[in-house]
Order: C-alpha cells, then structure tokens, then sequence
C-alpha cells in the first residue's frame, strides 16, 4: 500500500492528511494558517512534510494556479499566495518524490477514482464557486495540455453580452456562471427590467443583491428571482453544451457552493436537447471537501 | 510494412488508395461516384475491397457523420449519402480487419502524424468549410468521447447574436465561422450597415453577395468587404480562443477551403492575447486532399 501526504494549498489555510492508493485517509486531515509570506511558506511545508516523512512514500500537493508539465511548479499568477509562490521548485521540499496538481484537476481526478464519475472514462468536473473551474478526463486520462494550463474552461467566451470579467476579458463563461456571475445578473435585471418594482427586492439598490437574496427570493416565489436565476442557469447550459459537444463525456459533476441551488436532472435535459453528440449525465460531485487533496494524492501514485 | 486500402466516402465520389504504416502512397488514387441507393453502395465498397484484397492487410474507411466507439459503424445522420447507411456493418465488409473512422478526426490524425502538427502531442485541426469541423489530438490520442461523437466544435455556441446554423440551433460557432458563415455576415452587414452604400457591391442584393466577393473586395480594398471579413475573423477567432483555455494546444491546423484567406500570424496573435493559457501556434494544413484517407489508414494501423 502507497502512503501519500497530501497538502491543500489554500489562500488562508494549508489542510493535509496521509492519504492511500485508494483514496482513504490513513489520519485525520490537519490544518494550520498559510503563511503570508513566501520563507515562512516554504518552511511550513518543510516542517509539515518532516513531520511525517517517515510514515509516507511520497507528498502530493493541491494548489490554486497553472501547474507546469513536469507537476513540480506553479507557472501562472496566485494572487491569494505569497509573491514567490511561482519560485517554489516542490521537487526540493522532500527526501521522497513531491508531485503537485491543480486543485481543480486534483478534484476532477478524484470525482474519477472515489465520487460521483467512477468507472466513466470520459467525465469532465465543473466548479461552480466564486469563479468557475474545469476538470476534463478523456480516455481515463487527466487533460492538461501542452504546458500544464489546460482546462481553463472558466474563460470560455459565450453569448456575447458584454460583460466584463474579473480577469478585465469580456463575456468569459465564468462571470455569468458562477456565484459571482449570478450576483452580477441579479444587478442588471434590477436595473434594466420593470420586473424588480414588484419584487420583495423592490427597495434595495440593485448592487446589494446578493446571490443568496436570489435563492430566497426564489423559495418564496418572487418572480424577479425567478427571472435572475432563469438566465443565469441558461448561461451555465450554454457553457455545458459547449464543453459536452467536444468531450462527449458520460458525465459531468458539478461541483462548489452554486451546485446545491441546481436540479441536475433539469439542467441534464436542457443540455441533451441541444447537443449533438450523446446524452450527458449531470452528477453532484460527492469526492467531498477534500477532492483536490485525494485527487492529488491518487495522481501522485500513478505517476511513482 | 502494413499496407491499408483506404477508403474516403464522399456525397458524391468514392476515392481510393493503398496507404502504408507511414502514410505513404503505394498507389495511384483511384475515384468512382459514389451510388445513390445503400444496396449499390455496399456492392461497390466491396468491389473495391475485392480487387485490392490480396495485397493489403486491412482496410480504413474515413467517412462522414460519427463514427461508433468501436470504429464499425457511423451512428449520426448523414444526409449526403444513401438512406440504411447507418446499417452499414464495416467490418462484415472483408475478411481482413476493417475500421472506420469519422472523416475530420482522420485528417486531423494526419496532422499529426505527417503534416503540420508532427510530434506535437496536444494539437487540433479545425477545418473551415460549408461547416466547421474539428479534431483533437489529446496527449497523443484521437479524442474520441464515449460514443465515439467527440469533437463537434462546429456546435459550440457563441457570441448570442441569435443567428440560426443550419441545424436549426441558434449561434453556432459553425454558422459564423465557416464559409456559409462569411456569406451571412456579408448578407446581414449589408442590409444592416450604411456601409454598404459606398460598396463595390451598392447595387447587389444583399442574399446575393458571395464569400468570393467579399475575398475580391477585400483586394480591392472594399470598405464594405473588410467589414464583413473582420466580423468573420473575430468570430472565428472567439471559437479559436475557445478551444485553446480548455485544450492548452502547441498547435491549431487550419484546413479546409477558408483557410487560404486568412493570415495566421494574424490569427495566432489575436487569440494569443486573450488566452490564459500557453501560446499556440496557427499553421495551415499540409497533409493534403487526401489527409482523411491517410488518417484512416494509420489509425487502422494502430488498432490492428
């Protein structure tokens, strides 16, 4: 039995748990502060990876960022991780092999191995959160590309409205699809539609509506909701008969906060009725919380 | 040295050649028309095989329409060629191995293999025609999905400005980026558009005007035609970033009619800018008319 130490890499907590070829956790995950800056970062890793070195084969990292081909370097810009982040060689950090993966394609792995997709060679993950993140598995293989970057499903352009994203692009798929993107139609429709003058939202400014006021206003039946969140779940279908055109895959896990406020079998039969390929199943992502460091982990033992 | 009869099945010819594991011509291309009613059809598929038989080990077909998982049969509709097309068993066909293989994956695995994309593991060629077809190379393999349907770039929606495809869907990438496409832009600029009314082409009727005009007028420096060509360029370039943030490829192969009136350097540049991955390389194809045939022929070479 292999023995991995994986390590969540996150913007305010680093989370890490020894983790078997299975996928099971042989300890308890443990968490501790990440550092803000960029020696303390790295001598963090150090003391974490000492501490178990001898109970492991080899250590597995889930990072935010592009990963570079060879999984031992973050190449593109962490904004929520220390300047330097992109130095870090992880190959160094241990005696044992180091491996690290994107924690969007760690958690798509592992939606593979032990959640919502086992057994479906061609499944792709979807994370709807503040953004919105790409996992693609074709052929039983990770995608990733010439460089590492593949994936980047979240800047996609769709439908042409115009919006800007947070990355300053227009129309990415990202700024309508994603929590963010829900908060942001939520203000348009409040501000170019009649529909918000007889809406229990009638009196607040259109930039305070949150995408949670959406998911109440729903339950309680307000049309202008209802309205909001009609377009933002067509702008997710778009994105997703997209991506199901070109893969083809047996599934599509959704993942991240947003996905608890969908119907997976309604949004199924809006994609099936458009596309051209096969039908698609639409699946909650169940690898849980610690997808990106199973996923990791679960890579790392195929890869050594 | 394998030698493969290669098939390539046309709407209206047949064209035929033996092919070897390198993708060498070892013999002349030969053509027929293609039957118009399925019993004839067969007879001739196995006439062709009949005469060639002895001398070769297999057999590869690249065809239109999707292909099934198994490569022996084409599942989707294909509405040039004979209707009990779909009943077609291949491989019942010889008494040597038979494959098939859907026509544009063919020509983007000659790409690969002998063309413009050798050695680069993660490419895709995307032909611009009547349609737009695709085929993607993803770590050294033909990504196929779960059907074998994968890789209907031609369907992904873009940009909402609500034109209907051929298909009946709304804004498919196909029906602005492909021929057809530029001859709807220059319909829809010149009914739209004041430019119209300094035009070489003032006194056309709108429906009239062709894509070669608009190639014609754009040497002649036609206002009206740059317009109608550079809403063209932009929506084939928003399908190309496209594929490029999910597929981080070291190469994008342009074949098909459309792709003697571009400048690549151009292409490659604009969408270098918006991506958030790697820089891609944009190269015309150079595998040639019969790029599906040789394809299909070193596909089958790698199955049997």
């Amino acid at each position: 039995m292999t023995k991995v130490l994986a390590i969540d890499v996150g913007g305010t907590k680093l989370s890490y748990a020894i983790i078997n070829d299975n996928g099971e956790f042989l300890s308890e995950v443990k968490k501790t502060s990440t550092p803000k800056n960029i020696e303390e970062l790295v001598q963090t890793f150090k003391n974490i990876i000492v501490e178990n070195e001898n109970d492991i084969d080899m250590t597995a990292f889930a990072t935010a960022g592009a990963v570079n081909i060879e999984n031992t370097k973050v190449d593109s810009s962490t904004p929520n991780l220390p300047k330097g982040y992109n130095d870090i060689d992880f190959s160094t950090l241990s005696k044992k092999p180091v491996f690290v993966e994107n924690d969007a394609n760690a958690a798509a792995w592992a939606e593979y191995k032990v959640g919502s997709a086992i057994g479906e060679d061609n499944n792709i993950t979807i994370t709807l959160g503040t953004g919105v993140g790409g996992g693609f598995i074709v052929g039983g293989r990770l995608l990733r590309g010439k460089s590492g970057r593949g994936g980047e499903v979240g800047s996609i352009k769709i439908n042409g409205r115009g919006r800007i994203c947070t990355c300053n692009r227009k129309d990415c798929w990202e700024s309508y699809a994603s929590g963010t993107g829900l908060k942001k139609t939520a203000e348009e429709v409040a501000i170019g539609d009649e529909i918000i003058k007889t809406s229990i939202y009638k009196d607040k400014k259109a930039q305070e509506i949150t995408t949670y006021d959406i998911i109440d206003g729903l339950k309680k039946g307000d049309e202008y909701s209802k309205k909001v969140f009609n377009i933002w779940k067509q702008d997710l279908i778009t994105g997703l008969l997209n991506i199901t055109n070109i893969f083809d895959p047996e599934t599509i896990v959704i993942s991240g906060g947003m996905g608890e406020f969908i119907d997976t079998d309604e949004i199924a039969n809006a994609v099936n009725n458009e596309i051209v390929v096969a039908p698609v199943k639409i699946k909650l992502a169940k690898a849980g919380n610690y997808a990106g460091m199973i996923g990791a982990a679960l890579l790392a033992c195929q890869k050594y």
